[in-house]
């Protein structure tokens, strides 16, 4: 008998690769924070000793999600802003708000209040972009989960940085500080073709190739942006990051709402990414995200809950849900965009996107051990006819009962093990009172 | 003091007549089923004297959601055909499913399921359609929800009738037997233009008016149903119910995916009702309901959840979220359907397309005491910069703590008081084997 750190025993289980489909009573035997293997639970129950058993005899294991795109630290903001167009949205609220707040005080009260939401729903890696990484890094670093930091990069001014050379440099700082974690990568975060020159994107793509991280940058988000972009430039957004070498495997562009027929061509031949934020996108209004289309032409299309104050929730249920639904009404055919699909984006899409493929997004030994259960039992996933339909469509992050990153138990029958939920809650109410003090704060509460 | 039954102190009120806005310290004064008063706290404690108090100190009381379409029994057949167009998801389905299996026990089995999910998930009120809702009508009474009974019509044979005649006689049965009920109330429930005779649709309407109840009907669900109405009888099935003398304030279509401004236009003009259903029509593909054009030209717009086969879920929360989110894609404006008018639509909307407005859909002196108070703490709604932000964007049915039907008090502490869960989950999966031994059944489970 091989001894083990824990077998892990659900009804079903949906390994994503080789193929996203339901395997019943298997069992996921873990070891050092990693699978060891994947198989019938006879035959675990003749090899393993495990030192922790975890039964679980009406759930489904699954990779745990990926949230590739979000600005965790602004969960703080969290409905400081609806109901508003994307322009007015940043200019007349959340751009004021983070010239007066944003510091170190507020990137750590907001990513921790950030990965207790996302750790309950399941959500075991995410991709981050916002001001003081180096703040969010020890964040994470603190809570046990694995993130992907941006390497924030602009040209005017924040209370991070000055300009394009102070926001490269403190980048690479945060990726040297962090480059002995294990559940921490780094990516350079450009925060868009509209607000990062020519030549600040030129460093990066050069950068990114020497320290081989990915390129994460917001693209083609609204109409506007593409409109004001051909008047300024001549170009679109992504013909000018071709143009500048930027349209590569590395690259991961966000949004994406408005693509032309070449356009979806160029990223599939580049091999780059797209994430797909279909709340935010219907929330602002932006434009619809052509999934079908992309995934049709080989695109990687992960998924992204985007920031708490253009969302309101980094709730990976939410948005994969979504985007099977608006899937199908974009591609005008209901068999778009199905239930699989669907979770291979939320897990191994996400992965592929930022170059953690041979690491997470499915359950296969070798892999960290990055993974949930959830409960089917409650009476609004009744009658099991096909529990893949339920995950995605019926399910939510209520039901996520046990979440491992690495293999650590980081959520235990519903509960978050590493967390102090009163410090993070009390910490929120702090912001909350400073935030409804601010010009243009809506009735409140707390 | 005056003696009531109850009264409920939450920390915010949302009242939604006259205005949808979030007042606090108020409480909430129930008698005899009824709302005595909605007043200031300060007040409350001076005039009455409760036999039961509950505080919510961190919670909204707001009215009880309107499910203004759903096919309850249906609830059995959840995830039994997904990812396929309208057209498929009938003939190779759900009508094979239902000849076959619909009967007295599927709709007490599957309304029964359908009850304890909208109650817990904060429905006290809906509007179905279904075969067999003598059944369905017994089902509601024991279980005290509110409901209004569709005396289902179609031109074609099933289980419950064999022809217009006999669907109509009994649909009047089903009417005559619950009108003594004071939580049932019952409507006409054509199935639909393409289904349903000129001559039936026009007995429909007089009998309607004798009996002074809505017509419940789908109407214009996908584009091709439009098209294929064009062909047979030249006119679009709207202008079809027009000529019949159909479209008054007792319509209620449902769906209206396919709008042009002058059937726009007739529906505002006529006082007839839309009961929008976002998913099952993102789901199925059919189109998307112009939601703010509707509201703009004075339409009533509630919100449905359609059945649990093409949704998959009973679930409000996600429709009033799902019909803020899409109604500003498909307006191209984020200032559309804000979450005020989302909530609206979920509660006194719902009313008024029932012709229930006088009895439910707000919370004011007089009307029935049908609420529910939603748990405003969990981490995830941190902080409350805007409860009526944090409901419409980031809460879920899992945040309803407390539901009551007429001063009934159904949900207390998250928990169905009058149901039983085994019975019904146990019911629920005998459906479940029954189904997977059919053709083209889903892996599956239970």
């Amino acid at each position: 008998m091989q001894k083990i750190d824990a077998l892990i025993h659900p009804r079903w289980t949906i390994r994503v690769e080789p193929r996203v489909e339901v395997e019943e009573q298997l069992a996921i035997a873990v070891d050092g924070g990693r699978i060891v293997a994947v198989l019938p639970i006879e035959e675990a129950e003749r090899r393993f000793a495990p030192a922790a058993r975890h039964d679980r005899p009406g759930h489904v294991a699954l990779p745990g999600f990926v949230n590739a795109h979000v600005h965790a630290a602004m969960s703080v903001f969290r409905g400081l802003a609806d109901d508003l167009p994307l322009e007015r949205w940043l200019r007349d609220r959340i751009w004021p708000a983070e010239s007066r707040w944003v510091g170190p005080e507020l990137v750590a009260d907001g990513t921790r209040l950030a990965i207790a939401e996302m750790l309950a729903g399941g959500i075991t890696c995410f991709s981050d972009m916002y001001y003081y990484p180096d703040v969010a890094g020890e964040v994470v670093a603190e809570t046990g989960v694995r993130a992907v930091l941006g390497m924030i990069a602009l040209d005017f001014p924040t209370a991070w940085a000055s300009d394009a050379d102070e926001y490269i440099r403190k980048g690479i700082e945060v990726h040297d500080r962090f480059k002995g974690e294990p559940l921490i990568g780094t990516a350079f975060a450009p925060h868009a073709p509209y607000s990062v020159a020519d030549a600040t994107l030129a460093r990066i793509r050069q950068l990114a190739g020497e320290l081989d991280v990915p390129i994460h940058t917001h693209l083609h988000e609204p109409a506007a942006e593409v409109e004001a972009a051909l008047r300024a430039t001549g170009k679109r957004p992504l013909a000018r990051l071709e143009a500048l070498g930027l349209v590569t495997p590395a690259l991961i562009g966000v949004h994406a709402t408005q693509l032309e027929p070449a356009e979806i061509e160029l990223l599939a031949t580049a091999g780059a990414s797209v994430v797909h934020c279909p709340r935010s996108n219907l929330k602002l209004a932006s434009g619809a995200c052509p999934v079908a289309a992309l995934l049709g032409a080989g695109v990687t299309v992960a998924l992204g809950t985007d920031g708490a104050a253009s969302n309101n929730r980094l709730d990976l249920w939410a948005e994969l849900q979504t985007a099977a639904l608006l899937g199908k009404l974009v591609a005008a055919d209901a068999t778009a965009v199905p239930a699989g699909t669907a979770l291979a984006m939320a897990t191994i899409n996400g992965a592929r996107a930022l170059n953690l493929a041979d690491e997470i997004g499915s359950l296969v030994a070798g892999k960290a051990a990055d993974m949930i259960c959830v409960d089917l039992g409650d009476i609004a996933l009744q009658p099991v006819l096909d529990p893949l339909s339920q995950l995605v469509y019926s399910a939510s992050r209520h039901d996520v009962t046990d979440v491992w990153v690495a293999g650590e138990h980081l959520v235990a029958s519903r509960e978050l093990v590493r967390l102090d939920l009163d410090s993070i809650g009390a910490a929120a109410k702090r912001w909350g009172q400073r935030l409804r003090g601010a010009d243009g704060a809506p009735q409140g509460a707390d």
